[in-house]
């Protein structure tokens, strides 16, 4: 039996235990163990290792065993082995490795601030869905089908497309259920808006300048800007983007038509019809950001906008709010003549949106699981919707609530010069929400106007009440040319 | 009971079927029907629809059903109600959709070729594991316990860095399989090789010059010229990159030092020190690929050049060898003052990697199930290599094998001249192959030189033996130069 270690302080000057515990056999115990023993420094710079024989006796291990570890080790750079002045420890190694400090760690919030401001009390950022009310059992099953069943060729290179199956359920489910006019030849998967962004403009197949509606994501204003796209924000009013404002300057519109973000509600008729018109008499083209079309709470949702002209609109959609952002895929509807040009961007084979999560997605799409999961969330927000504008009505009247028609968020309207200081006093209370100011475009064409957006879908469904009484607690008073409304 | 159908002709002029079927209750039946009807022209615009009340009667439907149905297919655009004028089709309605013709789908191979080449008889390609070998019950188990398991955060939006259980495991996996030097905050997540080069030169992290492997694959070449960064190419011998042509110019270093990619062959040790030494003298940097050090065959795997200073040197890794590229999966771990500047690139949340990825593959790496799926496909690997070689020695001893210590390929050098005839009849023959020149930067300080790059892995186990039988069959005979050899 081989002794566990060995004291080689007689030998080269350092009191040095050699550990062979761990996995993969003799050799790697002792290749480990010098390894660890030069990266700590236990054995210094140039110092000398005993020759192999005598060390091999010294472990009670083959001669062969240590000569191998030795012989890697050298390979790898730790040691060097020079005729004649036997083997030693390289000149060049380093010092053990310092560790990242854990407070550089981002919040587990998930990034929308800066991690300094730490963990909030109540989660009320809006876009994002319930974290707590993934079907794990039901996606499981869809993984368990959709895996098992998969052709051999699946978990080869991935078609940029994306998979046949997925492109089939989308095709059908996105008929049925958002009027989208599309055959599976026209849908490309990604890995959300962002990434469609992404290949539509960074990868050259759109051109500026795009218009898009005054209020929207900072975030997806600094995605287009570092892709060099100008943007000409239009007015949003109460039902939504202005399209009259569009001329014949812009190439294209951005538009949130089943719910305009955030502020809220549906782009009537005329206006849909009127941007179709626009963009066929300009030869230019509507993206239609259908984010959460599915969440529609006092009737049928309206279809989508694509329906009119699927030559002339491209449809992007995902899965971030209606299943789970930590699922990475999301799709677009493109007009004929873009398919090749959005395949030429995203690359030869697929190098973005994990084809086990596809196969999963198709099966959980085909199997109704994607319908009975959107009906029950939708039951369940519509249900903290109305607790919410309830509690609102009976404690802050003078607080108007838009956009609760449908979404996972409503906008709570503040008087004039509130918001700020409201914003503050929600940071301080723990609450991490938006001030709607900072999704306003910095050249849009109407004044700022004070609100919050208020994600009620975000916390978990027993941390609902504390978070809106946390909200109430810190809405502004009644101002003084609030009376007269 | 509702008739499912009403004939409308004396009506509206129209011989229209309403087909009342499908989910979704009558309303959305009926809506789905008009617009049905509406899409594909059986409808004409402008044709004005019956009275509700009329419809209602038809079909045996309540009358607000009828009314809701129409007010729906007004707010999409499909209707236009007008005073006075009742209901009728809106003009703006575009004719049913065209399908993408078929012949435009790409190969099932996966898109290194150009679709129209059709599918290969025998797929050679390298880079590829055999996508039949993947443990899909293993893999389901990790998923299954992963995602039962994960907390309620980890569905929200994605920590940019990759989720924590991923970056431990693979910290204790690198460390102890390939000697990487590090810690969960020093890695962060990505979704394959490509995406790290991506974040780090395309996001600015790193600058160029740039100097790379002679020989490499030319879509990462591509990546890096599309981000604006100059690449300088070093010779390869034998030995792999001469890191001694480095300069004081060159920001950074690209290279493959477990095997050099194509050609084959560890990078020795007094090159490694001498790369890490020229980052150290001229404030450079080392990106280690480490595509396939995992499959090392005639012995232990080489440690990876990182563990020789961690702050010098960039590691990259993936799955899609290991694995599958079926799951965009990879990671870098990066010196300490590199890590924000990626997460800056990166964005403030997960765009790309898929969460339940990271969190089965977390669990597949702890549970031991990758080393042993690992284990048993270098076992394969190697005895099909041993085959290969073989063969090739008995059947075209006048062609040299290198590069077949390690990886997933092998590379045949051919006589002078004959690359081009030889890839030719590999096409005619069904064969799916490159030439080794398509990997040579086009600034390469050296000849090019002829050979074949033969994926021996890729093809599932039944079709090995066809494909190499058919390698043979299209090799060039003995060149009359080679007499001498």
């Amino acid at each position: 039996m081989a002794k566990s270690w060995v004291n080689l302080a007689e030998r080269i000057g350092a009191d040095l235990h050699l550990e062979l515990t761990g996995k993969g056999g003799r050799r790697a115990a002792l290749t480990r163990a010098l390894r660890e023993a030069v990266r700590s420094g236990r054995l210094a710079p140039g110092s000398r290792l005993p020759p192999y024989r005598s060390l091999a006796a010294d472990l009670g291990l083959a001669r062969n065993t240590v000569a191998d570890a030795y012989a890697e080790l050298v390979a790898e750079g730790w040691l060097t082995a020079l005729q004649g002045s036997g083997t030693r420890v390289a000149d060049r190694v380093e010092p053990s490795l310092p560790r990242r400090s854990p407070r550089l760690e981002p919040s587990p919030v998930g990034g929308r601030r800066p991690a300094k401001t730490g963990r909030p009390v109540h989660n009320l950022r809006q876009g994002q869905p319930d974290a707590s009310s993934f079907p794990r059992a039901s996606w499981l099953a869809s993984a368990r089908r959709a895996v098992t069943a998969a052709p051999n060729e699946a978990f080869g290179p991935g078609d940029p497309r994306g998979r046949p199956e997925l492109r089939h359920a989308l095709a059908e489910y996105l008929a049925r259920t958002r009027g989208v006019r599309t055959a599976p030849g026209r849908i490309v998967v990604c890995s959300g808006f962002a990434h469609a962004l992404r290949l539509l403009f960074g990868g050259r197949v759109l051109r500026g300048p795009l218009a898009v509606e005054g209020y929207g994501l900072a975030f997806h204003r600094g995605l287009l800007s570092q892709a060099g796209i100008r943007t000409r924000p239009l007015t949003v009013d109460g039902d939504g983007a202005r399209v009259d404002e569009l001329t014949g300057r812009e190439r294209a519109v951005l538009l949130t038509p089943a719910h305009q973000f955030p502020t809220g509600g549906p782009l009537p008729a005329r206006r849909r019809t009127a941007a179709v018109d626009w963009a066929r008499s300009s030869d230019g083209l509507v993206l239609e950001d259908d984010y959460d079309g599915e969440f529609r709470y006092d009737r049928r949702p309206i279809g989508a906008l694509q329906g009119l002209d699927p030559d002339r609109v491209i449809y992007i959609g995902s899965v971030s709010k209606s299943l789970s952002p930590a699922v990475r895929l999301g799709w677009m509807v493109l007009p004929d003549h873009l398919v090749d040009g959005v395949l030429a961007a995203k690359g030869e084979r697929e190098a973005w949106a994990g084809v086990l999560d596809q196969l999963t997605l198709a099966d959980f799409l085909a199997s109704g699981s994607y319908d009975r999961h959107v009906r029950r969330m939708r039951q369940r927000y519509r249900a903290r919707r109305d607790r919410f504008v309830t509690a609102l009505a009976e404690h802050a009247p003078h607080v108007h609530v838009t956009g609760i028609a449908a979404g996972l968020h409503a906008v709570l309207r503040l008087p004039a010069g509130t918001e700020a200081t409201t914003v503050d006093a929600a940071t301080r209370a723990g609450i991490a929400l938006d001030g709607l100011s900072s999704f306003r475009h910095p050249d849009a064409p109407f004044p700022p106007e004070d609100g919050l957006v208020v994600g009620y879908a975000t916390p978990p469904d027993h941390a609902v009440e504390a978070a809106l009484n946390a909200i109430l607690r810190i809405l502004p008073p009644r101002a003084p040319d609030q009376h007269r409304l």
